[in-house]
């Protein structure tokens, strides 16, 4: 094979494509994969999950946000809190993942290249870097070239004072009165961070309901959380017009209601544009959806049958979780080795504060769908765990069949929900039934405890 | 029924007395619970599991632990933590754990008495309390009154300096140098403790090896982190002297070995005794053995056949979570409920710092019972979660059957191992395979990822 030569050439090093690539090297494939210069990781290490998870955590310690049960909801761990300590931590930890990933490729003999890809034929990828254009031959190419934020017309970004979530670290300070337009997933994260360090934050959306995928009770508890906080929330409002203004050093947005919002600093969090636009993939063939998207079949694979697609470049549900797999469920169809479907049980996983995590339908899905539910809480109030990491607010619920008891759905607000969640998911896989939540013996103290408390709850209601 | 008659008498209201009590209340029957004055809750409220956990997660966020990772080992989140912070969130857990318990058993009309309970007869029960003796009559009864620390002669208790885990809190300082004698599970988690808040602690046990029961991976790793904090193990070292010298207020014992260890405070941790001998069970015809333990069937129904006992009282396991659950099985049994038995996989929890949690069995047990395996392991350092939480020296490990990729057992250690322990358990329940980890979406970044890192790691092996 000539040195340019590959079995598999991924376009991206995110989830999907880091998750690819080791995967077919393990299939003993010659591998290359191509990232922009400073990305190795994607969005998620540089821009996306890992920046805004390492802030969650950042703040949650910072603000002694954990102990304010104790102390009153006052207590701060520390008096001034400065974007410097969260961008040393985020910075550490974004290099660490950056190590983490390229050492993993390198001892997986996957030959990394930095540069901007475009296609040239179905098979010729060029690779523009530092220096000289290099052209790439692939047997096979995967498509796992993520996503950036949408952009608006109304919208005057400057990336200091209005900016999308790209732009976050580089904001000059915290500011004490936000406008976060969007309350979609990544919104209210970010609302939520602002929010718990003392932000007065006003979030605007054109949809009447937030999160309309998660389970009500569960959204209504983080709005109330959120509104406890000072959150104000403009739901069903249009943004007609947004500025700066210079001398004041404020940013305003015009509803089209009438209404107009004054703030420090405004994020603009309304979804993302797919990069399949990027890559000039009309040489391959392909043409990308109005959204930059790339549409697969079941197996990943595109109109073009050695091209494959992974990760957020395809929409929903583009998640970290599901674009590994998604990844590694690719090259195992392009090589033929055996590959499981995704599978159509998976769990969410929101990072605001609090944490929402979910997995199986919500009560409106299920009303919806005419199955009859049960349902079983328990409150976290109710765990010894959760007053001692001072959590009292946190809720588990299981939604169970009342005739077979089986266990249709968990959803969860409060902290570890993003890591509890998958004993519910295991239970659901195997098609168990909430008696297994009785019959368990759970360590004592946990918060997994949950389970089994939610399990009584709901037993006693039969 | 007369006012003092009762279809289950429960004496103890630890984790298996409540549990029994709230099982049979919901059974419709009447229920008497009894404990001494303060105690409601046991062992496990009042000095036990609440107050060590409480103090766990107090130093883990006072001494910022787990940002060390960021800062240097040599952080701390204050500079000093005073025996003050530490007992302030140990008495409001406390107090609010009995409030919880309390009304609980309130809400589910169990009649509540303060006092010392001893048998007149197999059906009469005499409660010594502020006032006046009473009797109550039971149908049936739960011995469940739980364990206190052991002595031995040659440890001079004083209360103060030389002391047993019910003495900890009326320690007047924290001393910075500690004897543990007896490096069980309790003396394991107080030496951690205090070795994390930077007290210089030896460890001494009888025993050549401390935990026995646990996988050795993980043990000599718990070993190295102590060791790291310097401290001293002295195993396989018998005391034959100790005691306290008034003037420079400091305390020494002598070991066989002619060795002796001079520090400002001793804590004695060997063994518990449990306290069946202190219900004049003669009176019932029932004879407790010589460690104060009342012996059981598997229907947890002592010699005299209406005669119940669970909880620490019967012996091993002896950890809230099973004897919630044998609490449970008991008052099933006793009214002719369907019950369960106590599942044989039930998972350890080891609150030391870092903490351990394992379900099913250890690499030793498997070796020794001649069942091939073959291991997968995940270092938390390769997470993202483990990064943003400051633990990057965690493990967890699967042992698997090589032929059949069944999950043999989980063995964890690092941060939320007590949780992330029941999703391998709960695998293990359904038979499930490792494979299971790989084909699943786990949210990201969560530490239960572990879990599918650790499969591929094993299934790479194959």
């Amino acid at each position: 094979m000539a040195d340019n030569a590959f079995d598999l050439i991924v376009i991206g090093s995110g989830p999907a494509g880091q998750k690819a690539a080791i995967c077919a090297a393990k299939l003993r494939k010659r591998v290359a994969l191509v990232d922009r210069i400073p990305m190795m990781g994607g969005v998620c290490v540089h821009t996306g999950t890992i920046p805004s998870k390492s802030i969650r955590e950042a703040i949650f310690e910072l603000t002694g946000l954990a102990v304010r049960a104790f102390y009153g909801s006052n207590y701060r761990g520390r008096n001034e809190i400065s974007m410097q300590d969260l961008s040393f931590r985020v910075q550490s930890i974004v290099a660490r993942e950056t190590d983490v990933i390229r050492a993993q490729l390198k001892r997986n003999g996957v030959s990394i290249f930095q540069g901007t890809a475009n296609f040239v034929d179905p098979h010729a990828i060029e690779i523009q870097g530092d220096g000289d254009k290099i052209v790439l031959q692939g047997k096979n190419i995967l498509i796992a070239c993520g996503t950036r934020p949408a952009h608006s017309p109304e919208i005057p970004f400057d990336g200091k004072r209005i900016i999308d979530t790209d732009h976050l670290a580089s904001m000059e300070g915290l500011p004490r009165e936000m406008i976060v337009v969007g309350a979609g997933v990544v919104g209210l994260e970010y609302a939520s961070f602002l929010a718990a360090l003392g932000a007065e934050v006003t979030l605007v959306d054109q949809r009447p309901a937030i999160l309309d995928f998660v389970d009500r009770e569960i959204v209504e508890a983080l709005a109330y959380h959120l509104r406890q906080w000072g959150t104000v929330f403009r739901l069903g409002e249009k943004v007609t017009r947004a500025g700066a203004d210079p001398q004041r050093d404020r940013v305003f947005v015009e509803l089209e209601s009438g209404k107009k919002i004054i703030a420090d600093a405004l994020l603009y969090a309304v979804g993302r544009q797919a990069n399949g636009d990027l890559l000039r993939a009309e040489a391959a063939g392909l043409q990308p959806d109005p959204r930059g998207k790339i549409i697969v079949n079941e197996r990943y694979q595109t109109a073009v049958s050695h091209i494959y697609a992974a990760g957020d470049v395809i929409g929903f549900p583009a998640l970290a979780s599901t674009s590994m797999q998604q990844g590694r469920i690719a090259s195992c169809n392009m090589f033929g080795a055996p590959a499981e479907h995704l599978p159509e049980l998976f769990p969410y996983g929101i990072y605001t504060i609090p944490e929402i995590s979910m997995v199986g339908p919500t009560e409106e899905q299920l009303t919806a769908s005419k199955v009859p539910y049960e349902v079983g809480i328990a409150k976290y109030a109710e765990l010894a765990k959760s007053m001692m990491l001072g959590d009292e607010s946190g809720m588990l619920k299981l939604l169970f069949d009342r005739n077979t008891l089986k266990l249709l759905g968990v959803h969860v607000i409060g902290q570890r929900a993003t890591e509890i969640v998958h004993i519910g998911q295991a239970v659901m896989y195997y098609n168990g039934s909430i008696e297994y939540f009785r019959d368990t013996v759970f360590n004592y103290p946990t918060l997994a405890e949950a389970y089994k408390v939610a399990a009584l709850d709901g037993l006693n209601k039969l």
